[in-house]
């Protein structure tokens, strides 16, 4: 395909992405940025068998198109559509999963390994954006690639931003080389580099379209370079012809490669390219005005606010955020204190550590984060938070639970088990914006351990349930004399919870309702206590895996107090979940009310039937 | 005090830890070789107002026998005794806990952001080896900290390894930066450079001594000084003075600073300085001969001898690991195969994501990481592992369960409940030598699920119990027709149970006892069939927490059935533990053989007392 045609191909892609995403919702800004360097991926590269690798993932939109699956975007992040991150599963042009940030060096090394041990024949590439670049896994496997020598094309993304401002010393570093005299002219260099690469000469001599498109050579005393690299760039990532000239190089080379490519977040779509961050991932909107709807406060909104609130009267508080201030409600926070705000680029480990540090010293920080990105810093959060027991950090963990569109690689449904394992660990449960509010003071300067605390609350808005019950560990919502069941469940979950007894009340049974508002080794002990005063039938309702889930606290109490009660556990299983919205997840996994109440009057009328029979 | 009497005093802290490192055990090399240089840390600062963070923490000896706590080091790393890492419940000396690698910047950043914000005045100065800048989570911080602009010093403590050889990109840029021309003269670029420096000009004034002293100044252009930091160096590590001026110098910029110390592992003890790795970490020993004890073979050596013997007859085996092949018995394995063994540095995360790769492309990738360090990779094992559900990654977990002496910071009591949350993972759990290679097999070869397999086993060697068990998911090792109690357990602790059930048996209980050998959903499916066949009283044994192990498994099954048994659980508790013997360790916990018999019998009798009451 000549490289007009590949413009026009580029122009009708910007315009199937505008189209698709104003409908469904999704990634937009990164996707308008990269069409032209996955033009030239997938016209350089066979992406069956050729390994190309997506850091992040959210900026595969464009690789999906090409490799089969363009009809599937009207269904794009929905129950049994596409999947907006690579997905094994959905194509042999999908290598691996990707979703979280900074593990595509690491898989893409693994895979050229493997490729070289086992004799065979095909390229490797991991692109990655400039943001994930902070993350210390990156660094990890380029400081190993670097020094392996084995072949690998890593395509630097660098549209200078993660979602949000790029931070950092390597964002710094990436400045520089951006306006690195190399970018402007260099083909003599151009010309001197080839003549000592395989097949370089060749390369020169295909064609002066090629040439024309020069616009770097390798450029030594990069950090790249210095770890081992062979480092070309800049190129301007919107320029078809540079694009497959460099990407047709880095094949030839028998080592680890950079390519720097430059590209503009929104490239294409004015409105994006004005406000990326904004048509980071949207809903729904009007393509033509650009007018995307306006959101609902959420969970992530409140807790911005309250922390701000607070920060107001206490000059030791601080936010701490890894590349999140939008997402985790902290956009306002720097503005009005700009000294006591600390976004440390992809680095949850970092983060995390780091907020000990804050702690241990005399401030009040509180790091805000996504429950699934939480499990970067499990380690961290043992060994320096929980270890010396007398850190008061505390952790806003947003996106906890089912967070829907995004699917498998983004729920938040391991924190509570994984949070369970670590001791002194406090899990404040609040399940409305009136409760978080509460819960946040209550972490902030009445956390009676001294040890940390984590608050944990879903993406989105609250439900029905408008009760600030946050001053009891545990709340009793419904009471009645002689209950049939106890239904417990903390969090956002209280509005499913309610849904069922009340289902269940309408049938004719006598329904008890429980909320936990905090799980903590203290609360755990206390639930002997009140298992005592279950019905025959409890029901422990939760929105995270089985394994390590609150449900164990209660089996253990039933267990101390000689099972006067039978307890069924509802909760996502163990497994991974797919994307769909909230509702089809619950329903799913059979942890909506509906759901619920039919599982417990089943198992009620059949122990009715069994004592009547 | 003169730099003479500071040099006897260095000589005097030599043989102290020569000694006493002799008779105890203990990190030896890495504490012979900063001992100039916590000398001279110990001057320039206080160490009980100022933060003196060591990485990694094992020589941090030095820092502890000057800050008061030279006594406690006859009971080093015994129970009771002084521990052998960072650790602020000793000493206002330690600022925050130390064990794991490269998290000390992380804290400092996060002291130092306190002092500011709370305007006090005090130095915060982490001191990180080369192998722990291999860790993703030093970089994050560095790349963070550079940015900042926040004054912090950081001692990078270059001894051109890290517990093995060092590896990767970075160590390469190390070596550049060694043999800089600036590294033998450059008296006059460091007069410039104090001139621009607030109180510089004072420093050289200071005297002749001090300006002897000067090897390097501010050298532009490495990796550091383009993450932001001010470096300098290299600086000879054993020369006091050059160490002092070079650290006041440091406090005096209001800005980070990176001072590269060069040091050589065991210095001044000449066995050491030969062998540093064979030094690293010691049992008792001859300090005259230093000679080393033979070492009895464990679990490690039996692990790496077995996967060499695999990957004779399979080229598609590979072993991956993380800075630790001698400590997982992989130190023969390169010798033999060195296309096909990967060190990857301080880099759990880089290690599981990479081996996941290679696992995709048809390798048969086994990475062995110890139990405490895998933490740092639970995210990895999620998102690139265990999601995609068909890589048939490999990780041999070493030193799961309680480790000993090293105490809290390492013990291996997490990964089973961790584990148990990831979706598809199968933990293989030996009990004995035997059972280790049978499982290796099964886990490469005989993988039916075709996803992630663990294998867990402990520090040091086997027990008593010499069965090959590993056909069977669990074994009946002790049965009786009427027991009066089963006891379930897993691994090592197969010879404590035994221990329990001998002594049950004497005292004239039926005891019966199963020994788990695989823990994954399948088999936690079957427990509630096994479980029917239990005695009225089951005890399950394990060396993790509680929340989150197998227990779980058995009180979800007994609630299946409908309890017909009572579950007591024995196992570490929600706890940090403290260092010791293993077997004190145990003790403590309550999970040795005779502490279990006791607690069993405690319960039958006061049943039996009620029954007959």
């Amino acid at each position: 395909m000549s490289f007009d045609l590949q413009e026009e191909l580029c122009q009708a892609l910007r315009e199937f992405i505008v189209d698709h995403v104003s409908e469904t919702g999704g990634h937009l800004a990164s996707n308008l940025g990269i069409v032209e360097l996955a033009v030239a991926l997938e016209r350089e590269f066979d992406s069956n068998k050729d390994r190309l690798i997506y850091d992040v993932g959210h900026q595969c939109y464009v690789h999906k198109i090409l490799t089969g699956r363009k009809e599937a975007f009207d269904r794009l992040r929905m129950y049994g559509g596409l999947c907006g991150f690579m997905k094994p599963d959905e194509s042999p042009a999908d290598p691996c999963v990707t979703g979280h940030a900074s593990s595509s060096v690491s898989v893409a090394l693994g895979m050229a390994h493997a490729r070289s041990i086992r004799g065979e024949k095909y390229h490797v590439v991991a692109i990655i954006g400039d943001g994930a670049l902070t993350g210390g896994m990156a660094y990890e496997a380029l400081n190993d690639a670097g020094a392996s020598g084995e072949p690998l094309i890593v395509v630097l993304n660098d549209n200078n931003m993660s979602i949000d401002k790029n931070v950092g010393g390597m964002a710094r570093h990436l400045a520089k080389l951006r306006v690195s005299p190399r970018y402007l002219s260099a083909k003599n260099g151009l010309r001197k580099t080839l003549s000592h690469v395989p097949g370089g000469k060749s390369v020169i001599a295909k064609g002066t379209k090629l040439k024309k498109a020069i616009k770097s050579v390798v450029l030594p005393s990069s950090m790249f370079e210095q770890m081992g690299f062979t480092y070309m760039g800049p190129v301007d990532g919107h320029d078809l012809q540079a694009l497959s000239f460099h990407l047709q190089l880095a094949k030839r080379l028998k080592c680890p490669v950079l390519i720097h490519v430059m590209t503009k977040k929104g490239k294409g779509y004015s409105y994006a390219e004005h406000a990326p961050d904004k048509y980071h991932g949207v809903s729904k909107f009007d393509p033509v005005s650009g007018q995307l709807p306006g959101s609902t406060p959420g969970f992530s909104a409140v807790f911005g606010a309250e922390l701000a609130k607070l920060a107001r009267k206490d000059a030791r508080i601080c936010a701490i955020t890894a590349a999140m201030p939008s997402g985790t409600g902290l956009s306002g926070f720097p503005r009005e204190f700009p000294e006591r705000f600390f976004d440390v680029g992809i680095a949850e480990e970092h983060a995390v550590a780091m907020t000990a540090g804050m702690a241990k010293q005399g401030l009040r920080p509180v790091c805000a984060l996504y429950a699934t990105f939480l499990q970067r810093a499990y380690d961290q959060l043992i060994h320096d938070v929980a270890i010396a027991a007398d850190i008061p950090a505390v952790f806003a963990i947003d996106r906890a639970g089912i967070v829907g569109a995004d699917g498998a690689t983004h729920n938040g449904t391991f924190d509570v088990p994984f949070l369970r394992t670590i001791p002194g660990m406090t899990i404040l449960c609040p399940a409305n914006f009136a409760e978080l509010r509460t819960m946040m003071t209550r972490a902030i300067y009445h956390n009676e351990t001294g040890g940390a605390m984590a608050i944990r609350y879903p993406r989105g808005g609250e439900g029905a349930f408008q009760e600030n019950t946050a001053a009891e560990w545990a709340s009793h919502i419904r009471q009645s004399d002689k209950p049939d069941v106890t239904i417990v469940t903390y969090g956002i979950l209280i509005n499913e919870a309610i849904t069922a007894a009340d289902s269940l009340k309408q049938q004719g049974y006598q329904v008890d309702l429980w909320k936990v508002n905090e799980i903590s080794a203290k609360t755990e002990q206390l639930c002997s206590g009140l298992v005592s005063s279950f019905a025959p039938h409890v029901a422990v309702l939760e929105d995270v895996v089985q394994n390590g889930s609150f449900s164990e606290a209660i089996l253990r109490a039933a267990e101390q107090i000689g099972h006067t009660c039978q307890v069924h556990c509802y909760n996502v299983g163990n497994q991974f979940l797919p994307h769909g919205s909230v509702r089809e997840i619950y329903q799913l996994c059979g942890i909506d009310g509906a759901s619920v109440a039919q599982a417990l009057a089943d198992i009620m009328k059949c122990g009715k039937d069994e004592s009547i029979g």
